[in-house]
Parts: structure tokens; C-alpha cells; sequence
């Protein structure tokens, strides 16, 4: 299998605490970075954690609130100061290039790299990127303002080949491509050799859904049904359900819901209100949740998920 | 004396590194905070550290380089999440409010407070702030770009009341701020008690110099002649010279000698490259600087120095 992680960089919510840094995640596909956001601190989190910005080509912004986005002009300036040349790529709601084209343009001026905007609609659901291994799936989130979380989707991996059958049946090297693409075989003497008996199903694709910030919607399950790992704002306990609604904000049991609802195997939940800034009350929206969706973890700067 | 005390809370140079963030200080005199330049990570070190934004009113720019200014938006949307009512003072050179306030605009919709920029000149040094017990002079600098370092002057403080005295005379309490100010005191019957006989002299006032980013001139340890403590870039090795000239920079010997020249108490030296981000290696830039000027010590994230 390739690997497939999520490196949390920031998980605390608007404003920087002394234990979180702002929203910033790192999707590492087969050795290829993708970010999840890039609030202040970004870099200094890349440089910490040993992460490539060379290998960094993709960026996407859930929405425009400065904890998400205001780690890009820094961002782009070190790429620069690296001789980058191959482009970044940066998928957002509209209205992020008219504001920050020419902020970069005076502080990263002439850079060696072309920046690319990508403006998606957060009214429904797309597929905004997609190579031959990944995909990445917007999901509109409900938010002060347009909102969309996504889903890394991993392309169904083709089926292994039983090489022992290959010999066997004296299969040349040329017919393995097709095989694995679901050919059966063809004998010299008409016999005709089924794909499954030459082929055993590769692992389960495997997804990850980020869905931050966002307030509590029902349907969003159904949108991100079967993930394997959710990161899932939790910014309130359980007894702030006021607050949550009221800012576009999820608690610890709504977060938790709908992990359940989706029946994701693992949730990681983050964004955490600054007035939980401390081990014991973390551990309290920990235990909020895990009341309601058992396999939920906390997210931490540093640490890495495998999906 | 009032408190007068430096905190370094970024002293990396164009990019950050495990171990160094970017350019970002703190002068706290007497419990009001000032702001020297502004690095992407200044919100998340106040916070580290616990200085409190509401006690910080003015921010003092060198010049519009990212990694001295890119903390800004960052900075002034938590003092918006704060609900600030106070104006915040940005000086630097010229240029910066036309492409910032955009920027603010959209990320901190309707602050409550005021942003009032105030551009100076970077060719000739001047006053640009004073109140009742400091003040702020720039510093022309030698860079890539428009850049001015910055001296913070404790004023002279009133000399201090012989209190015995004041009472062997019979003084009264309304005629001692006259005192302090200079004056001496006529008794009723004509007799003049010289100032000096009812006061001793306060402390020499202190000064603070931060002079970063610079390439060497030897002029400038004049314009900053007997300051206390100086901040002075130090980017670069002895063995790099060419680079340091070419790139606007100093290396440590240059540092060290205008420290030497100024007459200077203690020498900071940060602003390093991050091919130096090592204790051996910054150790070897320490050992180069105090074979010119021995008072110099490292600038560190965290570390806070007495003027």
C-alpha cells in the first residue's frame, strides 16, 4: 500500500495559544504533499516537522478566515527564496486571489514559480482535483462564511497479480498490464483463463475526510459516509451548543455524531476554543466525545495519523 | 528605575528554522510594550510568552521585507478577536499601508479599533515617537531595500528629592515638583537653597539600539554612539563577507565593531542564516563576534535582556 498520512501542523481555532497553533494539516500521499489549510505558522511548522515545501505542489483552503489562510504569503515567500519552479496550485472559495495576488506580488515579487488560483463553489460538492492515485472532494460545510470541507479519496488500487497462476499458465510479460486492469486471459487453445483466478482484490481504498469549521448538519454524514479518518472540528464542549450554533461551530457531541452517522473509523477532532488551552479540559472534550463515538482521538502539533 | 527590558521573541532571518522564528521583539518600558518588526509567528510568541497585546500600542518596522512584516494581519486580527478599542501605531517606511490595508480589510472586517500607519523617512535619522519617558529614533540602515533601525532613549529621568533636606528647610509639598524640574527654593527670608543641595542626580538614562538589517558602514556606530544595548544583525560568518556585502547583510567581526565603535555596553547578535542553525555553528558565530567586542551574547527565542 502507499502510504497515506495526515501530519497535524495547527489545531487550535482563531487565535494562536501556547499549545496549538492555527489550522494547518499536511496529506502525505505516496511521498506527495497536499496542505489542508494554512494558517500563520505554516512554514515554521513545515520546518519543524521535516516536510518538504519542494514537495508541497497543492494547497486547500476550507474557507477565507484569516486562521486559515494567513500562513500563505510567508509560505509562498520561502518557496521563492528556494528557487521553486514548478507551480503551487491553490484551490479555495472565490475572492482569495483578487485579495492576496497583490499582497504576494509586493513581498514575493518576481517569483520563479507561476501561482495558481483554483476557485471552487461551496454550494455543492466536486471533485476539484485528481490525479492517477488521489482524488480530492469538496464537501459544502455550513460556516459564517462559504465553507467546504474535502475528502482525499485514494483510487481503488488494481488487484495484485498471483504470479504463481502467471507461471502456470505461461502468461507473457506484455498481458499483465491488462490483466491487473481486469482482462481475462486467452490460451493459444481458446481456453479462456478468468481475471479472478489470476488476481487477488488489492486493499480497500482508503479516504480522509477534514471537515472544519463547520456547524452541526445532519446530512453531513451522509456526504462523507464510510471515510476511514475524519478530522472534525469539536471548538465547544457540549454545554456551549448556543455558542457552536451561533458562530458556525461544532461541539464535542456533534462532532462525535457525526463521525458515528458516517461510520468512519477514526475521528480526530481539533480547533479547539482557546479557553480549553489546557491537558485537563481537553480531556474533557476528549471524554464528550468518546461518549458518543468511542475511537476519537485528540489532534496535537506533531502528531501523524495513518488513514 | 523603571522596568526597560527587551524580549526577544524572533531572531531568525529570511525564513524560519527549527530553532529560530522570524525577526520580532518586544521593547516593555515601564509595563507599556512596544513592537520591533513584525515576522510571520509574532502573534503565536506574544501568546508563548505572555505579553499581553493590550499593553503593546505602537509597532516599529525596519522595512518591507516578508520575514519583518508578515506577522501583521495575523497580530491585528486577535487584537480585533479581543475586541481592542485602543489605535495601534505602525511605523515604518513608506509603502507599507497601501498594500496592507486591503489585506487588513478583508481579513479584519471592521475592526474595533484604529490602524494609523506613520511613514518616515529612511534617509535621514529623526524622532519619530516620544512621550514623557521615551522616545524612538530611526536610524538610516544599508539594505536591499528602504530600512531604518531603531533607538529607544529613555529620557532623563528628574533627579531624586533629598527628602531630609526637603524637610530641614521646611518645604512644602507643592513647590517640589518645581524642584525636581530645576529650580532652587528661596526661604521667606530671601535665602536661596540651590537645587543641588535638595536633590541627587537619577540614573544615567538608558538606550536601546536595534540595527538589523544592515550591510557594514562604518559611519554607523556614530549615530548610535554609547547606547546600552545594541541589537545588531549578524547573518553571516567572517568567512562570508563577499555574501553579506552583496546581499546587504553583516557578518559577525562587522557587527562586533560598531558595537566596538559605539561604545556600546552589550552586543546582541541574531538574524541568523539558517545555515547556521546549530549550537556549534551559532557558538562559532558568538566566538567571532567577542574576539572583536567580548560583551556579546547570542539573541534567543525567549530570552529577555535589561537595557
Amino acid at each position: 500500500m502507499n502510504p497515506f498520512k495526515v501530519h497535524i501542523l495547527g489545531c487550535g481555532s482563531a487565535r494562536p495559544t501556547p499549545r496549538h497553533c492555527l489550522s494547518a494539516q499536511i496529506v502525505n500521499y505516496n511521498n506527495c504533499l497536499y496542505a489542508i489549510d494554512c494558517g500563520e505558522g505554516m512554514q515554521a511548522q513545515l520546518a519543524r516537522h521535516h516536510l518538504m515545501t519542494g514537495k508541497l505542489d497543492r494547497i486547500f483552503i476550507s474557507h477565507l478566515h484569516g486562521d486559515h489562510v494567513l500562513g500563505l504569503p510567508g509560505l509562498l515567500s520561502t518557496m521563492a527564496l528556494s528557487e521553486r519552479t514548478s507551480p503551487i496550485h491553490i484551490y479555495s472559495p472565490g475572492g482569495l486571489e483578487s485579495v492576496m495576488r497583490p499582497f504576494i506580488e509586493f513581498f514575493v515579487p518576481a517569483p520563479s514559480f507561476d501561482i495558481i488560483f483554483h476557485p471552487f463553489s461551496t454550494t455543492q460538492g466536486a471533485t476539484i482535483f485528481s490525479n492517477n492515485t488521489i482524488e480530492v472532494q469538496t464537501v459544502p460545510l455550513q460556516h459564517r462564511v462559504p465553507c467546504c470541507g474535502f475528502i482525499f479519496r485514494e483510487k481503488q488500487p488494481l488487484p495484485h497479480i498471483l504470479r504463481d497462476m502467471i507461471d502456470f499458465y505461461g502468461i507473457p510479460n506484455y498481458a499483465i498490464k491488462s490483466i491487473k486492469e481486469g482482462a481475462d486471459w486467452v490460451m493459444p487453445d481458446g481456453q479462456v483463463v478468468p481475471h479472478a483466478r489470476l488476481t487477488k482484490p488489492a486493499e480497500k481504498a482508503r479516504s480522509y475526510a477534514y471537515l472544519s469549521d463547520t456547524a452541526y448538519d445532519p446530512a453531513l454524514a451522509q456526504a462523507v459516509e464510510g471515510v476511514d479518518l475524519m478530522y472534525h472540528e469539536a471548538t465547544y464542549a457540549n454545554d456551549m451548543l448556543a455558542s457552536a450554533s451561533e458562530r458556525g461551530h461544532s461541539t464535542t457531541g456533534q462532532a462525535a455524531a457525526t463521525a458515528r452517522d458516517a461510520h468512519a473509523r477514526q475521528l480526530i477532532i481539533g480547533h479547539y476554543s482557546s479557553r480549553y488551552d489546557k491537558d485537563a479540559l481537553e480531556a474533557m472534550l476528549l471524554s464528550e466525545c468518546r461518549a458518543v463515538f468511542p475511537n476519537t482521538v485528540l489532534a496535537n502539533e506533531g502528531l501523524t495519523f495513518d488513514v
